[in-house]
């Protein structure tokens, strides 16, 4: 007899004042806010704001918020050596949990604070930057200009500025991808805090989760179509032939949202108003469309909605994030949610502790 | 209203054939053998091998085991580089999460293998002695010599051979610290292996829920006892006072086990057969004898026994172990309980991923 394992389907572990998740009925909210909207109409910092402290940033606020991120951007000399340390072979996000777990100080303790998680989400993008870098190498500006969120991370990975409409698709990508629920990642970073344990320690259990790849898994098989079709032209004649080989077409159908994902939704929305500024952008929304009337040409009793993979990959595509670091860039947003549940479990903690069942072999009594 | 949060007591999430605990009844199992007979008559290697493949070795297995581990604890130079990167008041369970997680390679992915549960137990006690004598400023010594687990560690941490008694007193101490059901840091490394993460970064995860101190917390109030009282002529005066004062007695009485901690009846037997080899370990035993008696006097009504922090605390105390290393050395044992988990739980894998509630506010519907 093989021991069995229950997933917790069903459990509820916890309340949360956070993130509001419902499949069936296509919603997905932050803290009241539509989380669509957010990423219509707001910068990655007002949408972290939101989520950390409950409500969106007066100009005070934001701008405070923006000078303390600006402030954190900074690599320290000795995570520098640390990043340098590690051999080329170790893969980026084992990279990213020996970063952040040493960004612990000897103060690091009990109870978590808003400041940490600030610093944590402005050290990210500059040691995913940094260690991309390094490994490719490439040599290491770290402009500091007074930019957003997402622009940073381009110009650190990349080294100069990046186009509008791919900092506004990039913006967009990270606040739908900071908050979805007790996945197992948000899931991991509870139950390491409720010991009472650091935020450092409990956003590397997270990181850790994330990189399975039943997880974070990338939207590298979108991205595969996308290249092959290459043109608007094509899209129809090669979509039409994975379909008659019976094959899946990668993006369409998602394990919870029963409904058009409105993670999908708001970046069709943002997609649509780019797609004149970038091929890839364009590309995507029309072979989206094509899909979706071949979908309903040959799979006219499955009801396949486009999925946030597919746009989430038209957006890594269009900015010409390498793939590699696709995982990793969903982290750089995820880090947002993964913190505000562990400042949100520090409210009224309890230590994590389930039962299991031993089907073992008992010893003789004695 | 604030979010609350389960912690998931009484709910199953796992079946397990590797341990055992009934606190009602006071036993622990682990795969069909008392810990307790485990600890008394048995090597770390041995118990170590019986958590991992379910039975334990005969003789060429074992041997086989003890050349594994012994092969596998010399520092890579990237790791030493590492360690040295980090700054020295980076706490110790934090540097520990990023040696381990910087230990996976390449080829590191799902499923995990028994092979790098050998190399993560191999490697932790040279980590965490090398990380301490260069934040101390002593020399690293290495020696190689075809001994135990838990000989090689002390020779490590020390630059000497341990005694005879030390050696036997840490070996039984990490036996019966390897394994304890789903505890918080068990349970979180088996999340992140449910998402087909690697070992190390499930063990990881693991090394972050054990530094919380409502999970790994250091035996630090016995130790002080222990070093308040000095001298057994002063047990009893000094515990008389402790308790005319209406103050607890560390070291007795436990959350689950509401009968004798069989951790603590085994470090006992241990400690007996060996207290007049070490002045502490004699020491303890006289303490604890008083302790019970006097505390069948003061407090009649409850039923309070030595708990297993007790002679965790005498045998760290006795074997000279820095305070910081205590959690770091629980969790060089715990290591063996955690990777058995990570594969047991790669047998018949499901993700976890528990439901939480919404109690925040939500949008105007539109």
């Amino acid at each position: 007899m093989k021991a069995k394992v229950t997933g917790l389907e069903g459990i509820v572990a916890a309340d949360t004042e956070i993130g509001y998740v419902n499949g069936a009925e296509g919603k997905l909210v932050y803290r009241g806010y539509w989380a669509k909207d957010l990423a219509i109409r707001h910068t990655f910092e007002e949408a972290a704001y939101l989520l950390w402290y409950g409500e969106l940033p007066d100009d005070s606020a934001l701008r405070s918020l923006r000078e303390q991120l600006k402030a954190h951007r900074i690599l320290q000399p000795e995570l520098k050596r640390l990043l340098d340390a590690m051999p080329k072979g170790t893969p980026m996000m084992n990279v990213l949990m020996a970063a952040v777990a040493s960004l612990a100080e000897e103060d690091s303790e009990w109870p978590p604070k808003a400041e940490q998680a600030i610093r944590l989400t402005a050290q990210l993008p500059a040691i995913i930057a940094y260690r991309y870098r390094k490994v490719n190498g490439l040599p290491w500006l770290e402009p500091n200009e007074d930019c957003g969120h997402a622009d940073y991370y381009l110009q650190l990975l990349f080294g100069h500025r990046p186009a509008e409409a791919h900092v506004r698709a990039l913006n967009a990508y990270m606040i739908l991808a900071m908050e979805h629920g007790l996945n197992a990642s948000t899931f991991a970073a509870r139950v390491v805090s409720s010991t009472e344990s650091d935020l450092y320690a409990a956003v590397c259990a997270a990181i850790g989760a994330m990189k399975g790849p039943l997880h974070g898994g990338a939207p590298s098989g979108v991205i595969k179509l996308l290249e092959d079709i290459g043109e608007k032209e094509r899209a129809e004649p090669h979509m039409r032939g994975n379909l008659e080989k019976g094959e899946r077409l990668m993006g369409f159908g998602h394990r919870i949202y029963k409904t058009p994902d409105p993670r999908a939704e708001a970046l069709r929305d943002v997609t649509a108003a780019l797609s004149g500024d970038d091929p890839w952008l364009g590309l995507a929304r029309h072979a989206e469309r094509t899909a979706i009337r071949l979908l309903a040409e040959y799979k006219p009793e499955r009801k396949l909605h486009t999925n946030v993979e597919f746009y989430a990959a038209a957006v890594m595509r269009a900015v010409q994030m390498p793939p590699q670091l696709f995982t990793p860039t969903f982290t750089a947003a995820r880090v947002v949610g993964w913190t505000a549940h562990i400042l949100e479990q520090a409210q009224i903690n309890r230590i994590y502790r389930p039962q299991s069942v031993y089907v073992g072999a008992m010893p003789v009594e004695g």
